[in-house]
């Protein structure tokens, strides 16, 4: 998907929702697990539920990952519905790959390929050879760690290295890496108050907004100090959203909780 | 696997190789294409004629998920068949992993227990609480990147934090972790001179040690500067040994290029 689809999709939905599929056996409702594939049918119905009120879903691909085969398989149902059903939806593999180069091209093909998700987020601390190889793929877009909103974050990513820190470091090296037109970054919404700094820096890229709602951040702010004329934001909520209930009415559920940050996204796009 | 049976093992093998399984359809002998899983027939025939001559073996995760489903189950059936077969081999997924807490904790869950990998490799770029969940497994080992052996390490790993290197700071920062005696960290082999700092940072700590031979680190360079008492280094080659030949020839070719590694191991460790 290009930028410019993706933007389009933002102003008709009038909302920039990313729905993180962080699919859990353990918090999905009970009835669910009789099914021949509950991580699936679970996603289907989340997806269905929700897909008009958001333009992005983020599966993570650990809580895939942890399931072995069976998490694969519903994580390459998942895509295909998402692809085959709703193809004007955005689809992220939150990956937080990275390797060297040969290595890079064969994450970059699982995802891109295989997989054919539209983006896939990257760790940054390999440098120049570790993502340029995400960045060759056309229409398909590289998110990179710059500042996450976990505590952790303040161990490096927050350092000084000549006077500035390392994030900004990483925003402003990453920008000179070849196919940087195909960049976006994650940045915590904890830290509203940055985000002046890092559009100082990337005036233009997207941002990919985890940590509003559960993790704390206000959605009023960061668009306040994140927005750019082409919105340049998807602001993600996992499960705020997709365990808002886990009854037999976790799908509306689930719902009505995009619905809200859907009309909450809706005012902020009125500003523009 | 504790760190004395390893150390144990290495002595008893007069060995600390550990031999990379980046395994590649595209450069594997073509009469293994007519099997039914010609990754895992490769991986095999690799083991049985070179795990006298190894501590470890190291699948390469990149490889094996750039071919979806079918590349899980390869390696799903490799590493069953180290642990079933050779249980004194230590077993490192090298995966590059790395997210928040519950997140870390999924990835925990998929290398050291549905896989029952000894260890994995984790990248630190997200700090204390992405890596701390890996570090609770007992008897499993997180094989941190510190320095990488790539171009792209200068981009930030080298840079400066209050007048030390990022990856010192990330050397120092880890080991303060809780568990942290399950740590071990990747050193690039083309830095051989870096690791006599290194050992003042991590005087006991294991290093596997990418780039000898392909990449272009010296063996004897890197063993005066960064073996222990208790040896503390595992040196990993992938391509050197496993693409030796791609005829009919192949196995044996691995076990002469693992033995000629295996005698120059000797000659070290009888240094000691």
């Amino acid at each position: 998907m290009t930028t410019q689809t993706l933007i389009d999709q933002i102003r008709k939905k009038e909302s920039f929702l990313c729905i993180g599929l962080d699919t859990d056996l353990d918090k999905i409702p009970k009835a669910l697990l009789k099914e021949e594939d509950p991580i699936f049918s679970f996603n289907k119905a989340i997806i269905d539920a929700t897909h008009h009120l958001c333009v992005a879903y983020k599966p993570n691909i650990a809580f895939y990952e942890a399931y072995g085969i069976k998490g694969w398989i519903a994580l390459e149902k998942t895509i295909s519905y998402l692809n085959e059903k709703y193809p004007e939806i955005f689809t992220i593999a939150d990956a937080k790959r990275g390797d060297i180069g040969n290595t890079s091209t064969r994450y970059a093909k699982a995802f891109f390929e295989d997989l054919n998700f539209d983006s896939v987020t990257i760790a940054p601390y390999m440098g120049k050879d570790s993502v340029e190889p995400f960045l060759a793929f056309e229409d398909k877009h590289t998110i990179l760690l710059a500042l996450t909103s976990n505590e952790g974050a303040f161990d490096f990513q927050t350092k000084l290295i000549d006077g500035e820190e390392l994030y900004k470091h990483v925003l402003k090296t990453a920008s000179l890496y070849k196919g940087s037109e195909n960049l976006m970054y994650v940045v915590g919404a904890t830290k509203a108050e940055y985000l002046t700094e890092i559009r100082k820096i990337v005036p233009h890229n997207f941002l990919l907004v985890p940590g509003v709602g559960a993790q704390g951040g206000s959605l009023t702010e960061v668009c306040k100090y994140g927005m750019t004329p082409n919105i340049g934001l998807l602001i993600n909520s996992s499960r705020g959203i997709i365990y808002a209930s886990n009854g037999e009415d976790f799908a509306k559920a689930a719902q009505h909780k995009a619905a809200d940050l859907q009309q909450q996204m809706k005012v902020e796009l009125e500003k523009l």
